[in-house]
């Protein structure tokens, strides 16, 4: 059996961390931080959650539970990021992970050593000098290192991305202020409309290049990823057609309520959702505003030829998916744009695999959970990943499936969606893989 | 012509004022403080204005407008009460109707004068003493006399009724804080999401007797008030039955979201109007009860058996009409019901007109213009009420058609729907009063 490392104890860490206990399998894994949850350990000391004090998970529970640990029943629809942190916790303790995970201890840096030198990788950690494994498995998020949009000229405000951003009071006073909010994400509707409320007294205006449609978290009075989902058995185009058709319903569309048009159509992309700001849109409390074009002192210009003076910038602009432990000659991730097969293995490297490197959609968790048990069946020798030709053209193939449709924008290069692919892992590339691993052993 | 005397420079005496300086009838309107809009100033020195710091108008632009003075095209679909006062300067300036109102100096008791003395109303005011005038019109409004609940025990937290609440921070510091908010109209729905935004770190519990039906302020990305609207000919028990079976469509059914069952059915009596509430329930961000049976120092125990304890209560609990300037045995309101006809005339008392005394759906800007027009009518001698008996008649006819399908509760008792009562006005009680009125001249 390999001795295995995992980098990173949030959620793909430690639901990876989970399935090794699961199989018996030697590992350990390294947390800078001094507690499990990653982004959901809002105030995380690694400086790695992108939690604000507001935060409700955008997915409803009946969505986001692991298979094998359902959400409490007394939880609301919605958790907030206090129970989604004690719900990891919980699942931690049932399964006995956390002594296998050395906090404090992270990953500086990882390097392959060369099949002469026996293969396998050596890890730099914090705590624990140089450790030598045989399989590295990389599940470092990429919700925490902070990509903000570049404009031309220079804003002399006040400035912050909303990785930094707590709450109306930190770091920043946000009170009395002209506030611009740029993005359109979860993160961008949630802070505009937090900051927006007539009680902190600020003017808002929200701007967005790319626009987005804004689909409620509630529709006829339950959880909307409760109304509809995808499914395997139909060509994702026809569903995607589907819910074009039906987008009336949804009153998702971003010009009803002032702001651009958005670069692509309904359902082709991650939604953002929020059932709030269209109201703050339509009673004024936010004035949208399509793309910056330049920044002068206090001033803002916009590309419909409008300005408006500022004190504060907030850039609610994604996350770049950075792995600072690898020389990035050897893996890095441009645009947030990384080659992997099954968004998991690197073609050509056979000791490494990727876990939680997409952007799910309705979630992360159980598309995680997936992930897991493909890569836990590698590990013990019952799958085995195609040749190297073979995955490049899946590579292709599949990002065709997911994103081809769409404009590329490193927001949308991750885009999957999860009950297809759960469905591609489970019942075609699972098995196909324990046929390969077979013939490889025989 | 008679001399005139209006009380209140609110929306309904300022509405009236307008429609007497239309008709060119001498007046004078009294008002207690130095601005005209009433509950809409908010900050209001005579202390009359309800309005919070976040409030906006629960009703559209489109359903909101005077008929002859438009709400500006910039304005949002929900105006901020900042614009609905802006609005109400306008129209008092656009119709120079400010030159007939007496700022600071209100009304402090009107006395009915016997015929023997000639009639007529004494009227002693805050600055110009005692004034006489041939006819009265009562406008002084509905919305500033708090109404608290009454239960057993006592709190020994803090308590404040909704009619004195501003923001989070005025007039009590409501950060960290346990909150029971008691009540379930707008004003309780409000109060109730700014102070359970998690930004505030309060645990917010919401509790109501009779519940209410919950619709969202926007539909299909359009304000919900602008898809549907009363028809005044079919019959209105058809049209609630019609709404009832649309229900579902709106998700107003408070049980979804864990509160109690509606002591009326939908459409029957004026709902609440909120789309944060449900997210805020389903985000388990307010924790929702039922009737409170007791207090008992800082614990308060609720009909479902269990108790909590909390640090302030907030009664959003509505308001009392109260008509301070009448000796009661004169005219009263009990229960906030008094009997007039088509809610303008009292039986008996031929020199006396109310405004503004309605719970009108969806609002109360047209339904007073509307009742505006019959009364200068009736002022110039173009239209007159029927007999006295006949006018009893109606009043129980009417209050069986607004209110007769509804438990009876001070909150009702106002009960009106606007496009019914304004086509019966137009189409039916005015022409029959001009005909009265021929015919009492001839």
């Amino acid at each position: 059996m390999p001795r295995v490392a995992v980098i990173g104890a949030g959620i793909s860490g430690l639901t990876m961390s989970k399935m090794l206990v699961d199989y018996g399998i030697e590992f350990a894994t390294f947390e800078s931080s001094d507690r499990v949850g990653g982004n959901w350990a809002f105030g995380n000391p690694n400086g790695h959650s992108s939690a604000y004090r507001s935060l409700h998970i955008d997915t409803s529970k009946h969505q986001l539970s692991f298979k094998d640990f359902p959400m409490p029943d007394d939880y609301p629809d919605f958790p907030h990021h206090t129970q989604i942190k004690d719900y990891l916790d919980a699942y931690a303790d049932a399964f006995d992970v956390r002594r296998h995970i050395e906090f404090e201890n992270g990953v500086v840096s990882a390097r392959r050593l060369d099949a002469a030198d026996g293969g396998g990788w050596e890890l730099d950690t914090q705590r624990t000098g140089t450790r030598r494994f045989d399989v590295l498995l990389v599940a470092n998020g990429h919700h925490w290192d902070p990509r903000t949009a570049e404009f031309p000229g220079e804003f002399t405000g006040e400035t912050i991305h909303s990785h930094a951003y707590i709450d109306p009071w930190t770091p920043l006073h946000l009170m009395d202020k002209r506030i611009l909010v740029i993005g359109i994400g979860n993160s961008a509707a949630d802070i505009t409309v937090e900051l927006s409320q007539k009680a902190m007294r600020n003017q808002v205006t929200l701007s967005t290049r790319s626009s987005a449609w804004i689909v409620p978290k509630l529709m006829y009075g339950k959880a909307a990823d409760m109304n509809f989902r995808t499914t395997p058995h139909l060509p994702l185009s026809w569903q995607r057609k589907a819910m074009q058709m039906g987008q009336v319903m949804t009153a998702s569309d971003p010009t009803l309520y002032g702001l651009p048009k958005p670069n692509h159509k309904f359902f082709e992309a991650h939604p953002t959702q929020s059932g709030e700001l269209p109201l703050r849109l339509k009673s004024g409390d936010v004035t949208p505003k399509g793309d910056v074009v330049r920044l002068d002192g206090e001033t803002v210009h916009f590309e419909d030829g409008t300005s408006a003076d500022f004190d504060v910038i907030i850039y609610a602009t994604g996350y770049n998916i950075t792995f600072p432990f690898f020389d990035p000659d050897l893996i890095s991730a441009p645009d947030n744009d990384i080659r992997l097969y099954k968004r998991v293995f690197k073609p050509g490297m056979d000791d490494l695999a990727f876990v939680g490197f997409a952007q799910a959609t309705p979630t992360l968790f159980p598309f995680v959970e997936c992930q897991t048990r493909m890569i836990a069946a590698w590990l013990v020798g019952r799958y085995a990943p195609p040749s190297i030709a073979e995955m490049e053209r899946v590579i292709d193939e599949d990002t065709q499936r997911y994103t081809g449709h769409m404009v590329q924008r490193p927001r949308h290069t991750q885009q999957l969606d999860y009950f297809i692919y759960e469905h591609d892992i489970r019942v075609k590339e699972i098995p196909a893989g324990m046929v390969r691993a077979d013939s490889a052993a025989r």
